[in-house]
């Protein structure tokens, strides 16, 4: 069945018990795929039925739907024609993993950070309005998403208004962890007690019964009456917002999805439909452990295991450094929102459960809760991944900088993630984070000078940031002692007339283009930086001045970056030699495997020594 | 009275009726002080009753009150001893308008911008409870900051803790300018609607008048009773978020104020006390009109009468500009953070109420917003200040410029604001929209100026900003013609040795020093740079080739500012001159008015001419 399905339109035609059998051959090809390539599994298994009834009610592209973070996205892809690309998923070139404009007319606006999707819609919605025309916007958004706090200032502003707009919630209980918070205690409530549901006809009927007794007691039984309907709707948080509350729906029963789908089509204003799901659905791997398969790598289907990891990410190094010094120092706490897996903070939650604070999706709320834990004389760990860290930008300068606090921002993911492409990558910390004052900011090159990091770190007495990158920190070598030094950066390598400035992951990569630079009579002086902010001022001037050429290194983009920090620096000095800065180009980095996107943007070693023997040489 | 309060405990001795006769002191204090200085003057008045409340019933600095926002701090400030200070508020030199830690041990938390008072407040709390201490830490927020994502990330974070912490809400129905949203109504019903609370009561004594017709029915009935108190709180709406609702309150009656907080400071867990106050209580031209009393400048007392400006600001300029302009072009729609008057879109709002939208203060969900009305098919421009659009940092990178969509941001209040301070001073947006991909910056030196740059925004396929500085925007001159181009500088003035690269605002003050620089013989080359990106690079390159000695001048932190884009510019082409950067340095720049900011900071015409002289000629 599947093969005949190119567009929308082509599922219109079956029946319920066909679209159920075509639900079951989605999923079967969701796992099979994933299995291949990786990917969002688990999300996807959860919304296969809410997306068939979506493209069966609604006529997309005329009606919009809008995926919330976007990465359950894929059945919306199967259905719309791009089937046949999956093979290619999250690869160099290949389908993207979230929504894209590029990537088809059903795909009506990017999503890949969270809580984004009512804003967009409401700004969808109102400009119909303005045109004067008729269609349904919708969006879909999870109820880990929903505590992101934009998303309730997009549903103030949507209630109030009277605008045809339908909030889809996709509940299943899971951001990428298991979700946290009020809102997430009131939804299960809603989900699980029936009670809160049968009261309301339960108390008509009693008010049924009670004798006429007398005409003010009459008149005060019929004013209840009519307001009871009001205060014992289900989903009151969100009838109080202003949303007509549909709900709760089974978001695997397709027949009742249909039906409230179809209702929802022809009701007026902001409607909210509670939808519930569960992540994995009918994979029994993924539904048991729905985290694991949030975003799988390639896995064996018969047993739903993956290839194990046989080495150590940068995120376990921090995890377990972390925990080792908070068994000596009771004032380290650890703040993550809605990821304390993806961060490496669970050692750290397993250890230390009254120091670990998952505050949900809520990176604003994080960094301000850390600033009032460091004021009270704690120090907090905020681990972030870079490109959510965008999210506490003013948070970060306004209540942590500014009080020049003592906070710790512990940033995953910093440089390439690789397959979560543009909305993803985290090439744009060293930039916006160098221009606050106050802030203290480094880079490891290996997990040996991560941990030295770290422990610096926690004799901060003000705002201090560790970047590091995805993946594997290599071999800590417990023996090998790093001579570390706030301000300080390492000279790996003497040379003669050019130098290299290398941050971070970039500097391996420079040394690996040592050997092919000295065949062709190139002998730089190689330094890891180590700080982006102090720069070691000494050596960087003391270098500069016995080269003819500096080259600076660093997996950010180049404007603003730690290569203009240090044109910024020879120049407040009066050094001026010839220049040239590696880093990523002023566009957005599209997805793909992180080797072909550093051989792209010609960062690896070779591309590297080539361009610098060209500036070289020539 | 007053002149007998130095700390909070003189005011523990006094019985209700002298706290009154305090009030009405403090009211008479506050409206004399600040029609002198100028000041938030409306807020003040509205929380006097709450604040002495405070103060009585809490130990402060042991119990912990975080103010939100803090402009509503002064009689915070008259109770801890500052009260001699008010005559320097808000100066050079003086009194913060808002809570300094460096002022007071009891200013807890400094604040500024809105809806970071309970993320703080919690994240104190937590680290009480860690300690093993007891103390109450309150957080004083207003119902528009309750507005704000991250308020509500707050909420949902403490309200399933079992944390003790009381957040106080100050309901007045403004934050600056009206509120809006579904909040905002739902806080009115529970203001305006007896029945609302009368329900619950009313519906107990009915269901205690039921004859028990049969065991089932009894039993029914109990259940239900038991059921009633959970849904008939008024307030369900903080009840669902965890706390526990006390309210509403009169937050003018000392009685009712001091009986909630002695109430509140015994119970267990988060606790939400909902007090109704008056925006301006007291002084009859702040009730009548709260908004233009929300900062004022100094006035008469017995008229109400400001001192009426006879210029346009910038603001102005835009508003009536963007005006005009939507005229003629039905896809221009303006939105706005709560700030329809200090953007000056409010000449928008009366023309174009449908086309006009006020989002509440939700910098977050307006940016997104935008982008949603953009990607179908309208020009939506988010006017705000450029302070607070460091709360929408991400959603421009990831929601405008990854989609690449025609969303202007209309950046009031870049550069220097003066008198409210580091948090509020607009000095980093050059660094950070920079870093940005797809993005176009400019900054207006002029009137005329910053109307070509509105209509050429209004014709920008892709985001574009425009910075421009608070106050007087000068003369609009219709005779004068701008010739104008994206990307194009202005050259003002050929030189010889020297160029000065001048942006927005700082150009006049490049052209102040010309005079001075020519006495010296200095005769430089002035550039109005006009856009930060895209750079004009064959203006820049091609003067910058024949001069010894650049200057690069901007209203930014010279930390990745405008001067580092040019520093960059030259490297990549291989043009080393000597290089100055006049600028903000990297650091928090204090309050203060302009002029004397400007000095401090070596900016104004006299330094500048100074600075070069002692660079070119030593």
């Amino acid at each position: 069945m599947l093969e005949r399905i190119n567009t929308p339109n082509d599922i219109k035609k079956y029946s319920v018990a066909e679209l159920e059998a075509l639900s079951k051959e989605i999923r079967s090809f969701l796992i099979e795929q994933i299995s291949k390539t990786g990917g969002h599994l688990a999300s996807n298994l959860g919304v296969v039925e809410l997306t068939i009834a979506l493209h069966y009610v609604f006529d997309s592209p005329t009606d919009k739907i809008i995926w919330d973070v976007g990465h359950q996205s894929y059945v919306h892809k199967i259905l719309t024609g791009r089937r046949d690309l999956f093979d290619g998923l999250r690869k160099f070139g290949g389908l993207s993993g979230f929504p894209k404009r590029n990537e088809s007319v059903h795909d009506i606006f990017e999503t890949g950070h969270s809580s984004t999707s009512i804003s967009a819609a409401l700004g969808i919605a109102k400009a119909r309005d303005l045109n004067n025309e008729k269609y349904s916007v919708i969006s879909v958004i999870g109820d880990g998403a929903l505590t992101g706090g934009m998303a309730f200032e997009a549903l103030n502003d949507a209630g109030r208004s009277k605008t045809n707009l339908i909030v889809i919630l996709n509940h299943n209980e899971m951001s990428i962890s298991k979700n946290v918070g009020s809102l997430s205690l009131y939804l299960s409530k809603l989900r699980t007690d029936p009670n809160y549901f049968k009261l309301k006809r339960d108390l008509e009927n009693i008010l049924n019964l009670i004798p006429p007794i007398g005409k003010s007691i009459h008149k005060s039984i019929e004013k209840i009456k009519d307001s009871i309907k009001q205060l014992f709707v289900p989903g009151m948080f969100f009838e109080e917002m202003g949303f007509t509350y549909l709900g709760p729906i089974d978001g695997h029963d397709l027949d009742s999805l249909i039906d409230v789908l179809k209702r929802a089509k022809k009701m007026e204003g902001p409607i909210f439909i509670h939808v519930i799901t569960k992540k994995g659905k009918g994979y029994v791997f993924a539904e048991e452990n729905p985290d694991k398969f949030h975003s799988a790598v390639p896995f064996n289907i018969n047993t739903g295991e993956f290839k194990k990891k046989n080495y150590d990410t940068y995120s376990d190094v921090f995890g377990k450094t972390l925990t080792d010094l908070a068994t000596k120092n009771d004032k380290i706490v650890a703040i993550t929102a809605a990821m304390p897996d993806g961060t490496g903070l669970n050692y750290f939650a397993e250890k230390f459960p009254n120091r670990f604070y998952d505050v949900g999706i809520a990176e604003q709320h994080a960094a301000t809760f850390a600033a009032g834990m460091a004021i009270n004389g704690y120090k907090p760990y905020f681990a972030v991944y870079s490109t959510f860290l965008q999210r506490a930008f003013d948070q970060v300068i306004h209540d942590i900088c500014i009080q020049n606090l003592p906070v710790v921002l512990a940033i995953d993911r910093a440089g390439l993630v690789g397959e979560d492409g543009e909305t993803h990558q985290g090439v744009f910390d060293v930039s916006f984070l160098r221009m606050i004052p106050n802030m203290t900011i480094m880079a490891p090159k290996d997990a040996n000078e991560f941990v030295e990091m770290i422990k610096l770190s926690s004799m901060m007495q003000g705002p201090c940031a560790i970047r590091y990158p995805k993946g594997n920190a290599g071999d800590y070598d417990s023996k090998r002692k790093v001579s570390f030094k706030l301000g300080k950066a390492e000279v790996i390598r003497e040379g003669s007339n050019v130098a290299i400035f290398a941050l971070g992951r970039m500097v391996n990569i420079a040394i690996d283009a040592i050997d092919k630079l000295q065949k062709n009579s190139v002998n730089p002086y190689l330094v890891n930086l180590r700080f982006v902010k102090p720069l070691d001022i000494e050596t960087i001037l003391g270098i500069s001045k016995k080269v003819d050429y500096i080259f600076t290194v660093e997996d950010n983009v180049i404007v603003g970056g730690v290569g203009s920090a240090i044109l910024e620096l020879l120049s407040d000095n009066k050094i001026y030699k010839k220049f040239y800065r590696f880093g990523f180009p002023d566009k957005f980095i599209e997805h793909g495997d992180v080797d072909s996107l550093f051989k792209k943007y010609r960062l690896d070693s070779d591309s590297l020594a080539e361009k610098i023997i060209e500036l070289v040489i020539s």
